[in-house]
This record gives C-alpha cells, sequence and structure tokens, in this order.
C-alpha cells in the first residue's frame, strides 16, 4: 500500500479540535485532558486495529502488534503538550505511528513485532522534570530521587498526581525491565523541529543527527550596589555589567565553535537575568544569569564551557566583582545510529529530493531511546519556526511529505532489520542499564 | 563662640536612639515616627531656644530667629528617612541648623533673620515623590497633578496621609507665597554625601558645585522568543544581548564624557532589567531597561543621552530587534551660587586644610531652592560610600569637622550678607516662580 498522510492529518484534526482551546493545546500530562486524549487514542486502537493497549509502570501506554518475530521496532512519541501548545509537538510522531499499524496490520503480519508507544509526561510542563516516561524505560530515571519532592504551580505533589493515574514511584522503577522484555531492537520516532532551521534551508524534512548535549549553569555576580547618582564609575562594582558582558561572550563562543553547517552548529543561551535591587537609581549589586550551553560533538561542549568559564572570570575581573556558578544540568550528547539514519535518509530523499541533516537542540524521547536501542528521528519543518505555542505549524505540503518519509522509513528499516539478526555494526548496542545522562 | 559639633553630635544620638530600629533610621515622612521626630525637634526648639515653629502649607516645619534685617538666611535639610535608612541622612543639616540658632541667639541678635527648616517628605520612600516640600516652597510642585493619585504599598492614598498630618494638596499650593514672604536671600545645606568620592579622596568635608541634571528612560528592546535549543544562533533576534550590548556602551559614554576631576565626571547607570520569558530555556523575547544619566552640565547631558539613543539603535540592529524609548525623568543640572561657594570654600579649608569640589548626583533639597534663591552646599564624607541603609556613616573626625565647617560658612555668608544689599553679582537671582525641573 502507497503510504499516504491523509488518515494521520485526519487524526491530528480531530484529536486538536477535542483537546485544543483558544490558547492551544492542552493535553498536559496526569491532567483530565491528557486522560481524555489517552481515551480517545484507545478507542481507536481497539475500533481500528482490535488492539488491547497495554501500560508500563511508568504510565507509557504501549500497542503491540505481534509479528512474524518477536524482536521488535519500537515507533513512539508523546500526546502530551505544554499548556498552551502546539497541535502537531509530540501527537505528529504518535499518529503517525497509529498509521504505521494500520498499514502492517492490512499487510498481514509484519515480519518484526511493532510497538507504538505514547510516552508519558515528555513535556515535564507541570512538574518541570521532562521526558519522564521514557527516562524510566531506559532506565536512567532515579524516580524517587527525582520526582517524589516535585509540586506543580497549584501545590499538587507529583506522586499524588501520578496517584490519579494509577501510577507510582516505585511502579515506574520497573519501566526498564518491562521495555527490555519487550525485546526492542530499534527506535524510531516522527517529530516537528520546533525550530526555524529546515524553514530557513526551504526544507520540508530533514534527518536528526541526534540531540546536543547540555551543560546549564547558574551564575552569580556579586558587587555592590549603590545610588546611580552618588556613586562614580570608577568606583563601581556593577554586577550587571559583568553579566551583560558575559553574555555576549558566551555568542562570541558560539559563533567560534559553530561550523559553516547545521551539523556543527551549536548554541548558547542567557535566558534568566535577575538584578538586584532592580531599581532605576541603584547601580546593580548582583545579577544572577544562567547559561545554557549546547552542541552534538562532546569535546567541542567541554571546551565552549571552559571558554564561557574563562569569560565569566574576566568580565568579573573588569567590573570588579565576584562570580560564582552553579551547576543545572549536564546532559551528554546523543548522536543517532548511523545504520538506521541511512535508511531514514535515503527515504527522506525519494520523497523530498534531498535530505538535510541537522542536531536537535531541545530533548526528545528518542535521546533516551538512542541510550539502550539503535535510533533515528525525523523532523517535519517548523514554520514559524516556534515552539510551544498555539501558533506552532507545519504547512500541510511539508507535512504531507514528512509523514510519507516516515512510513517509508519505517517500511524499509522493518525489512532490513528482518533481514538481518542485528542492525549494524554501529547497531551492536549494549542493553544493559546506561550510565545516567543527566 | 568657637563652633562646636558637640551638641549636634548628642542631638544626632539622641534622635537616633528615638527613632531607629535593628533596620536602621526609620523616620518615613507623614508616619508616626517622624511625628514623634517633629515633636522631639519642636520641644527642643522650645525649650533650647524659646522658639515656636510654624508650618506652611506643604508640611514644611520652620523655626525663625528675628534679626536686625528682616532679609533672611534659611538653613535647612529634612528630618525624615527612607525605611531602614542611616542615623545622619537628612537630619545632620536640620541639627547642625538647630546649632547655628542655638550659637546666634547666645551672640544676641543676629544682622540677618534665620529660618530653619525641617522639608517635608525629602525621599519620597513612601509614595515616590522625592523632594515634595522643598519643591512645593520653589513653586515647582503641581501637588494635584503629581500627588492627588500616589497610593502607598498598603493603598493608603497620599492625601490621605497628609491630611494624617493637617496637610492638604491646596495647602501646598500656598508654600511658594509662604516661603517669599520669609524674604530669603540665601540657602546653606549641610547633607552626608551618600557615595564614595570623599572616601576615596581620603577628604572629610567637601564642597558641592550643584546637583546633576538627570536623563531617565526606559528602553523596551523587543525580538522573538524561541527555544535555546532549537534556534541557531544566526537566526535569533535576542533582546537580552541588545540590552546588554546597550548597557555597556552606556558605560563607555559615561567614561567617555567624564573628565579627570569629581568636577567633570558624570554617571551612567541601567539599574531596572527586565527579562522576557525568563526561562533558561528560552532566547529573550523582549527586555525592558533604564536608563539614569546624569551630569552637571547640561549640554554634556545631552550629548550624553544622543549618544545613548545611537547606542541603543545600532545595538538593536546588530541583533535584529527593535527598540522603544520611554521617558521617566528629566531634570535640568542645578549649578550652586558661586559667591556663597566662595564662602563655603574658605570655611572647609579652614578647617581641613583642602576644599575638595564634586557635583552632587542625588537631587537635595539645595537643588529646589537654587532655582529661587543663591544657594550652597556642604558634604560630609559617607564612609562607607553607602546610602539608604543603617551602615551609611561618616566617621566621627570628619563629622566634627563638617559641622564645624559648615558652623562657620553659616557666619561669613551672615557677616557677608548683612554687609551687602545682594550676595554678589551672581546672586541676583530672580524671584519669579522657576521653570519646573522634572
Amino acid at each position: 500500500m502507497k503510504p499516504s498522510s491523509k488518515r494521520v492529518i485526519a487524526d491530528l484534526e480531530e484529536l486538536a479540535a477535542l483537546t485544543t482551546d483558544e490558547r492551544g493545546a492542552q493535553r498536559v500530562a496526569w491532567g483530565p485532558v491528557w486522560r481524555k486524549t489517552r481515551d480517545w487514542f484507545t478507542a481507536k486502537l481497539r475500533t481500528e486495529l482490535g488492539l488491547e493497549p497495554h501500560r508500563d509502570g511508568a504510565g507509557n501506554l504501549w500497542a503491540t502488534l505481534p509479528g512474524a518475530s518477536p524482536r521488535g521496532l519500537v515507533i513512539g512519541s508523546h500526546l502530551d503538550s505544554v499548556p498552551g501548545g502546539g497541535w502537531l509537538d509530540g501527537c505528529l510522531g504518535v499518529l503517525a505511528g497509529l498509521e504505521v499499524l494500520r498499514r502492517a496490520r492490512a499487510a498481514g503480519t509484519p515480519p518484526l513485532t511493532l510497538h507504538l508507544v505514547d510516552w508519558a509526561d515528555e513535556e515535564g510542563a507541570r512538574f518541570g522534570r521532562s521526558l519522564a516516561g521514557s527516562a524510566a524505560s531506559a532506565g536512567t530515571l532515579d524516580a524517587h530521587a527525582e520526582l517524589a519532592h516535585l509540586v506543580d504551580r497549584a501545590g499538587v505533589k507529583l506522586p499524588d498526581a501520578l496517584a490519579e493515574n494509577g501510577v507510582t514511584l516505585d511502579g515506574m522503577g520497573t519501566a526498564r525491565a518491562y521495555f527490555d522484555a519487550l525485546g526492542a531492537i530499534a527506535y524510531l520516532e516522527l517529530h516537528i523541529e520546533q525550530g526555524p532551521v529546515l524553514e530557513s534551508m526551504r526544507k520540508p524534512t530533514g534527518l536528526v543527527l541526534g540531540t546536543m548535549g547540555v551543560e546549564r549553569h547558574n551564575l552569580r555576580f556579586v558587587g555592590q550596589a549603590a545610588h546611580s547618582g552618588a556613586a562614580p564609575i570608577h568606583l563601581r562594582k556593577d554586577a550587571f555589567l559583568a553579566a551583560a558582558e558575559f553574555a555576549l561572550a558566551c555568542r562570541d563562543i558560539s559563533v567560534k565553535y559553530s561550523g559553516k553547517t547545521p551539523r556543527t552548529r551549536v548554541v548558547a543561551t542567557c535566558g534568566v537575568v535577575k538584578v538586584e535591587p532592580n531599581f532605576v537609581t541603584a547601580v546593580p549589586g548582583s545579577t544572577e544569569i544562567s547559561i545554557d550551553l549546547r552542541a552534538l560533538d562532546a569535546t567541542v561542549l567541554k571546551k565552549m564551557l571552559a571558554d564561557a568559564r574563562r569569560a565569566a572570570a574576566k568580565a568579573a575581573r573588569t567590573h570588579k566583582v565576584a562570580v560564582s556558578w552553579s551547576p543545572l544540568l549536564h546532559i551528554t550528547p546523543r548522536p543517532f545510529d548511523p545504520a538506521l539514519m541511512t535508511i531514514a535518509r535515503t527515504a527522506i530523499k525519494e520523497v523530498t529530493g534531498t535530505a538535510p541533516e541537522l542536531p536537535s537542540g531541545p530533548l526528545h524521547d528518542a535521546a533516551e531511546m538512542a541510550a539502550v536501542v539503535p535510533t533515528a528521528m525525523i523532523f517535519a519543518q517548523s514554520s514559524p519556526g516556534i515552539s510551544h505555542t498555539k501558533l506552532e505549524d507545519t504547512p500541510r505540503p511539508a507535512l504531507d511529505k514528512s509523514i510519507r518519509a516516515f512510513l517509508i522509513a519505517v517500511d524499509r528499516t522493518v525489512a532490513q532489520l528482518a533481514g538481518s539478526s542485528t542492525v549494524s555494526a554501529s547497531g551492536a548496542r549494549s542493553r544493559t542499564p546506561a550510565r545516567r545522562p543527566r
């Protein structure tokens, strides 16, 4: 059967109508709209495929279409959204996966067992910990240590929100064993880019090289608050000017380490800035500033951080202030599997003519999967290139092409995996628990 | 009688014991501690001098010692403080003025009439409008337009707080006529510097050249928020980086226009910085930043503002964002009277050996008086050079010298004014209402 995006887009539109209000998608994990979404999805699995979904201890929702071989290909993404999110972020990949099952069922018994997964709480929008479900399956989540203390803005504790959904912290600890029992040998995901790279290249579909590593820190510059009129410039210890110089230096660092191609681009962002005392007549006595450095190459990321540390020390010296660092997050880069990428590249070229390659700055469930099974990922263009807003979109022609390229990539992956005992030389991945990436 | 600081310092200590808690001075205008301060001060005037203070319509408290001539010299400052303020800010000048009256009374009838004034609400700490009392007397306050709508943090309206003190907005409009009727021909004020300049020069006492003009604006840089991982550097519109570049450029502007001496120093301060959306993973989509430019020379101030506008436009272009300006405050420079400054300079030199000259960055009641009568001002060193904190202080030897220099300056001013019909050529000031300075 020729791959078509028609049913996928119809499903996406149906879901949007069901779960979107005037502010955007409202499928926040562990809440009522998210449960409604899963009920809708479960009904589709039952009526269209006769499949009864199953849940692991982390609340991930699985649908399994048994194949000639028990070895499994996992297709997944997430139905949850941020509050006021876009209509494609996450659900595109899950509903494209539903189409994969429909096509496979129509063709008879697939050569491999196909698992479709809706990962729980990819966004972390309510409690702040993203990728909870996929990390649990990858064995990189310490649920008690990382989740037990989290509270949402209304004061609800995460364990209580989990309980409303029949999930416990202890149960989360069983998700890795559940995953291992599936016998998965590969993972594929389709997702909207959430950025402007493909749009700027005028390409509908891209091959994702991996997810960038992240070094995220909070810096605190401390000088001396003073009256804006009374303190001469040469006697000041202006903490904000030091932070300003640091931020501009970090931009220069990102330019220094960025290559010419999307593959080699790196980014540096100062997103949080807090000045004290924050009066019009006060020289800032202290300034907090966050730095978020990302690169696909771990060595480059390390150099960027070293440069940023030097830049902070220099800015502090120049403005006669002190600076201290607090680490917020460290994530190692997760390059995807070369053999699966070759298959996906061919599929994308077949549909769109070219297969631009780009790393993903944002994290995805695929990053967690990459630690345990060979993984590949395809991006659909964002236009406008913004994310986590109801304005997030993929133009219909690009959406159509991206879905078709993904369906073809899945077909080819199934065919190739069924014909070999391992994915590739590079695919001989360990199934032992990966080192915790954060 | 030889001038001595002894009684002034004793009074200051008595007042501190009466009106200071563990967080500092609490003599906030229009409140109970401030009224207690004025009761204490009134009792001193009555018991030590037999003087009954009188109040004008703006709540300024006056004590008049009649002289041989009805022409008046006004000595003043303010007993009010910020919450948690220092023990000298304002009350130093009022209690030095009390000593002026004591010395004059002890010497018989002064050749000129002496007026001591405690200006109401110099700090503007509770409602945000500083210099209310002295501005009313100078005729530069439009009480209905500027004060009627002001509300404190507890929701109390300024007119209601005034009413608790027997003051009305209409009454404030009469303060200029009240002042004119006094027949004042000069104004002198002693104040703590509130900055580190004299301390850095190791000088106990300084001659104030005038108060700097102020150009205060709020800038808003608007770019495009984006995900820190998804948005490549070259496609960003980072509003914070533009603001950072602007702030550093303003520092360079202040260095460019500052001369080598305190007289010619200018300042530029970015005190308020607000970044949106202010997330670690978000490229800032907008940034508000305040700029406060100050210079004693109006032409220099104008050039600084023009340079700052160019710097903002350039920073906006560089980072592909828009920038808009909103004016917050415009105050013209208020140079003090050369003839009175000559007298004060001599007095300071007599006591301390040298008379360093410096402009005041902060505003003072003397700035309002300078618009209507010849005015001079003496600073006592701050050490540490910080203000509006209980840590604000003047070391005792510097305090002693500054008070004595001020008392001598008053003596000489009285003698010189009594012997001439006008202060000096430069002192032939207009008594017509000055143009509103803000």
